[in-house]
């Protein structure tokens, strides 16, 4: 049985922006397009909804209704696991972290079943995460252990015209030199290079950012460039990838923002994350790929300082859903028919706080 | 006997855009206030004229000339050390670059006997300087030979109402980490706070740019933003400066920009320059300072690819003069009334290609 289009949308953390952002864009019938698995508590969407002055009217099923048929058009799981009385808002939580692990968990699972093709989430708090669950690291962490993924994906920060992708993410600046290895560089080409593809670019243009400064300045300030990233960047176009490199990575970006290239590889997290935050941070997206599914999210924080105020800019969320929506389509799910029918059970695990997810 | 101000203005790599950025400033009367000793080839800054569309008019002197009175006004003293007819241009050249290094340690030479207050220069490129003078790493070591200074100055990079100052900088990233310590960090916010009360801050605010991801994100991805920025900062903060960190990196520009802070103290080179070159390519100066007299230059390069094309953005160029100005006039110079009287030596030795600087 063919099922409809779907996006499992995870309300984020209760103390920050979250809520409402959820309740403006589900009150928005540009961006939902009755298409959304939404997962979270009903009484915190419908304080979102006041905060942002908007009004919702959404079906409501609990998790173990899941094992049915499916309600027509966008609808709310509620797995009643945050009240706004009790949760604080304006800063993180164990509650608040508990509710957004298992909102997480549980849309993760709606993609991983095939129920839904994207995974979209407002924005979450890695503290109030591990305030609730100690050994929650990361985003890339967590989906492994959720879905049992035996390949890590990758994070993208999308802006615009310009994608970001980078070789090593959370991990000590001091780790990172060590880290790069020529086949390593070489499969993030690959990889971002296959991933762009099946969103539409046809012969994705990438530029390589450098590791040192003025990438090595002829190895007066350091060798990786000429003898890791160079060879592998080489070794990339005699494969007729579309990458130049490696560039010094203050000139990356303002080469790509001019529209020299559609991707920057960086090699370290906030190479490429200071440059995107810079050039947009109320409008970039957080692009999570390599899985059956995409996963996206704004790449703003929970906004802890504005929550409540209903003035949280929703331009980022949107473009989040957009490039989600385009890159499910393109990029078919093998799991896309295989139904829904262990959801409840899923559910009723999702929601177990002693489970071992690993 | 008290000299009038003067700026010492050593023109850049021949084969870029400097004699035209040259050339356009000298005819500006808003930014030639007749305070200048232009140091360099009349024959390459008639070339920069002729391709920028100026028309100028300057009094030339020979460097014997320098052991008597200098003439009033702004003046250029004729190295006869770059003939256009000879030295390519839109390349690196061993002979462009030997002219370069020429003319920056006349311009040196000048401000450290105490006739100028300033030293600016056109555009360089190191690599050039590197054919023509193998040991030429960059500008604070060739500084710190040629003025005999015991002491390193610092770089700092200024766009518009942000300072950029840094601990480390052309070093390996895999050196970074090991290379800094508490008492450094401390050093630096200590040292940015000072060269900008110099500057008219009166407490300046400098956010200090984490190292880690995240700033370590609780030390989940590295230490030492907790166990060495942290305590750099308290330190500073107990002495009364107007210091906050560590910040991630990725959003202290952002909020810098927004006005929060006056500077930004980053831990590595591309950790500033990436923001930097983003805000404003065209518009942002490079400050070395620490010496007896400001060193100032545009933060661009040399742009070989429209190297005599005349379209050259004379923005930043006007912005670091303008800045050197500024600073030179606050911080007095201990040199000042030294006098110039054996210019003329220093300047045939400066000339003498087999000289021994260092």
């Amino acid at each position: 049985m063919t099922q409809p289009f779907r996006v499992a949308f995870a309300i984020g953390d209760a103390g920050g922006i979250s809520p409402e952002l959820a309740a403006k864009i589900l009150a928005d019938s540009s961006v939902n397009r009755n298409d959304m698995i939404v997962i979270g508590d009903a009484r915190l969407l419908a304080r979102g909804a006041a905060d942002a002055g908007v009004t919702l009217e959404l079906p409501v099923v609990t998790p173990d209704a899941l094992g049915g048929p499916m309600p027509e058009g966008t609808f709310l799981v509620d797995l009643a696991n945050c009240d706004p009385d009790i949760v604080p808002q304006g800063t993180a939580s164990e509650q608040g972290g508990r509710a957004a692990v298992q909102n997480f968990r549980c849309a993760l699972l709606v993609a991983h079943t095939g129920a839904a093709d994207v995974v979209f989430f407002t924005p979450f708090n890695k503290h109030a995460m591990r305030l609730a669950q100690g050994d929650y690291v990361d985003e890339i962490g967590f989906i492994n252990a959720t879905i049992g993924a035996t390949r890590s994906g990758r994070e993208f920060n999308v802006l615009d015209e310009v994608w970001n992708a980078r070789v090593t993410s959370h991990i000590p600046l001091r780790e990172v030199a060590d880290s790069l290895t020529e086949e390593r560089i070489y499969q993030s080409i690959r990889f971002t290079t296959e991933i762009m593809q099946g969103a539409g670019f046809e012969r994705p243009r990438i530029g390589v950012a450098a590791l040192n400064p003025h990438a090595g300045d002829g190895r007066n300030f350091g060798t990786e460039d000429d003898d890791i990233l160079a060879p592998a960047v080489e070794r990339a176009k005699a494969e007729q990838m579309a990458v130049t490199g490696p560039i010094p990575s203050d000139t990356v970006f303002v080469r790509a923002i001019k529209g020299e290239f559609d991707a920057v590889l960086t090699m370290f997290h906030d190479q490429g994350q200071i440059a995107m935050k810079l050039l947009g941070f109320d409008r970039g997206v957080t692009l999570i790929a390599g899985y059956p599914f995409p996963i996206v999210t704004p790449a703003h924080g929970t906004a802890y300082d504005i929550a409540g105020q209903g003035i949280a800019n929703t331009g980022a969320t949107i473009n989040a859903v957009e490039l989600g929506r385009k890159l499910a389509q393109r990029l078919p799910h093998p799991e896309r028919q295989a139904g829904a029918g262990d959801l409840p059970a899923l559910f009723a695990k999702a929601l177990d706080r002693d489970a071992v997810w690993i």
